[in-house]
């Protein structure tokens, strides 16, 4: 398995949408932090706009001159074009654009832009065609492999600290001084930086009750025989990223703990098992394989997500995954959505109670015409076992 | 020093932009990516929205409930307002804002939600006031040294690697393998992290010919005797940004690029010159300083920014930073703003030749009533050192 050097962007369906709504052009603008610009453009210009201009003519990437050697190598379209001092980013993409022309924007475009687009044109405000998003292609399929053996490495790393940490009366010790979320969430970092991965300020950590708070990022004490949730979400090669959760406990497995991880993994199993029927599964069905194992233990499920007034599941059980970490098809009771062969997706059952800790054990799989391929093969158990995470193979 | 706990945030000003254009309320709507949300709410909801609210009654922070608990933490306002599944975020700002009133949004905001909140009131598109950006309090001021600290400890672990790396004849090796600028950027990332702070995508290191690229984030092989530049611009508490760039030659410094250094040098020292002047120096007169410093010498000036056709300095001399790494004030020929007591800004000459290389050396100082401070106290030279880095202290 090796990752992609370039990686082409399928144009075919934004140019057909942008034809049969009558339209001259698509013009997206935005900045680095824009994951659908990037993943038109392939390039990551920080914090500075960019855009890209979709017309009869062809693809055309609009950016300052300090990003054109980069989407030299990188742009998959036609051309390339400059901004300057004088001339702003809108400014630019009016010399490729008929001014009397009717130009398409998604509704992401900021206010302002959109303000300068309209003194220059009539615009259009859509949203993007979502068909862009959901089905991966092989290539785009090999980096989210990629993406799941770099954070199977993290959750490796994390797993051996817990595992090395000494368990004593009232704390967690880990190489002579107390283990937090902030230590571990550091220890896990330093892997995934060190695999070329970044962290985009998710890499969960929560210990005990900060569990269900879902989706925890500060600092609090590793305490004895309660759960240690841990979901990683970093990008990877051409903005990619990869999603992970496991649970473990340090000391001592008591009950409840162990009922939550047994009913999270018991709802994991059903989720492979409606999966195994392969694209034409319906999200909402995917989602209620799981929430039905989570009731039938008494438990509540919703979307509320309120950690303050549930023992249950209160969030939605998986959701796409691509250049975006959450995309469609989102896994509800009320989604509409059936899965097709190529979509990425997570399935991530959980358990919650906000005066005790929290179980999540998350999976990303490919589906196919006839099934699904896992792309993880990392263990679920409770208690954390030293892992020997091994050098990074070629392609990191 | 040591780094606040919690932060406040001046509503006022913004309090009497939303008054003194009579209107209701100030609504700011964006995801975890908006600096300036962010700055508002000090609460980062990752790819979520979430909104800010300014009315007479206070400022409310809205947002999905997993957040509330860190928002319970961090949120210098007065109330906190979820969302939930069957209400999104204009619905539940829609409960705090009078209906019929008139609400004041920033440019920024998506035209999707502004079409929502048309539907809902009479918005009214601005410009958030820049006063709110520039000068700083003493508590960001710390953060400021915080992050001058840590971004020092970023680039003595690079300028260590590249000391103890072996230059050959046509290669430099470290620990056993070719060392190439992502090989390096990876260590520097380890650092970073390993103080808790965020890599932003940009930690830039050119080497030879792609240190003219300005912001290099590729990967390269570093070879002998050619410019290693290095520029580290990472996030850490409440968001805050550090800023940083030295450059180094392993193995022989040649004419190029010794002239290069001093003629740099010499511009941060004119740029010093003329700081000691305190509040009131012009943006364009500090530009001026370090421009004329470089023309001096017979290179070019300007912003176009473009490596093909220039040897000389083609960027701006530096910027105010903060919540965002870029922000006012601007140095450049044309820029009319005047340097405020409070304001901290980097100062950043830098030096490019496309067939050779590039030189940038910057600091981060803040600008005061009688003079200024510069927050850094790292060696500008050339040739590569190893650096006793040293436990962090407190507050990381």
């Amino acid at each position: 398995m090796t990752v992609p050097q370039t990686l082409d962007t399928d144009y075919i369906r934004l140019a057909d949408a942008v034809r049969s709504a009558d339209a001259d052009a698509y013009v997206h603008i935005g900045d680095g932090t824009d994951d659908l610009l990037r993943y038109l453009t392939r390039v990551d210009t920080e914090d500075n706009l960019a855009a890209f201009v979709l017309t009869a003519d062809g693809a055309t990437v609009c950016l300052r001159p300090r990003y054109r050697p980069e989407a030299e190598r990188k742009f998959p379209g036609d051309s390339i074009l400059e901004t300057d001092a004088e001339r702003g980013i809108v400014e630019a993409v009016s010399d490729i654009i008929e001014t009397d022309g009717v130009v398409r924007i998604p509704h992401t475009t900021s206010v302002g832009i959109a303000r300068d687009l309209e003194s220059l044109t009539s615009v259009d405000v859509v949203s993007e065609p979502d068909t862009i998003w959901c089905e991966k292609s092989d290539a785009e399929q090999r980096i989210a492999a990629h993406m799941a053996d770099g954070v199977q490495r993290g959750i490796a790393r994390a797993e051996t600290v817990l595992a090395e940490a000494v368990v004593a009366a009232d704390e967690v010790r880990w190489e002579g001084d107390a283990l937090t979320t902030e230590r571990l969430r550091r220890e896990v970092k330093k892997e995934l930086v060190s695999l070329g991965l970044r962290d985009m300020g998710n890499v969960v950590i929560g210990a005990g009750e900060s569990c269900a708070e879902l989706h925890f990022t500060g600092d609090a004490p590793i305490r004895p025989d309660e759960t240690v949730l841990i979901d990683l979400g970093p990008r990877g090669p051409f903005g990619y990223f990869g999603d992970i959760s496991r649970t473990f406990v340090p000391g001592e497995i008591r009950d409840w703990e162990q009922e939550a991880f047994e009913v999270v993994r018991e709802a994991l199993d059903s989720a492979f098992d409606v999966l195994s029927a392969g694209a034409g599964v319906g999200a909402d069905e995917l989602y209620l394989s799981m929430a039905e194992v989570i009731e039938s233990y008494g438990y509540e499920t919703g979307l509320h997500e309120s950690r303050d007034d549930a023992v249950g599941l209160y969030h939605g059980t998986g959701h796409g995954i691509g250049v975006r970490i959450h995309e469609k098809p989102f896994q509800s009771r009320d989604a509409d959505a059936e899965l097709r062969a190529g979509n990425v997706i997570t399935i991530e059952p959980g358990l919650y109670d906000p005066d005790r800790g929290g179980v999540r054990l998350e999976d990303v799989i490919v589906v196919e015409e006839d099934g699904y391929q896992n792309l993880m093969e990392y263990p679920y158990g409770l208690t954390p076992v030293e892992r020997e995470i091994g050098e990074a193979p070629d392609g990191y």
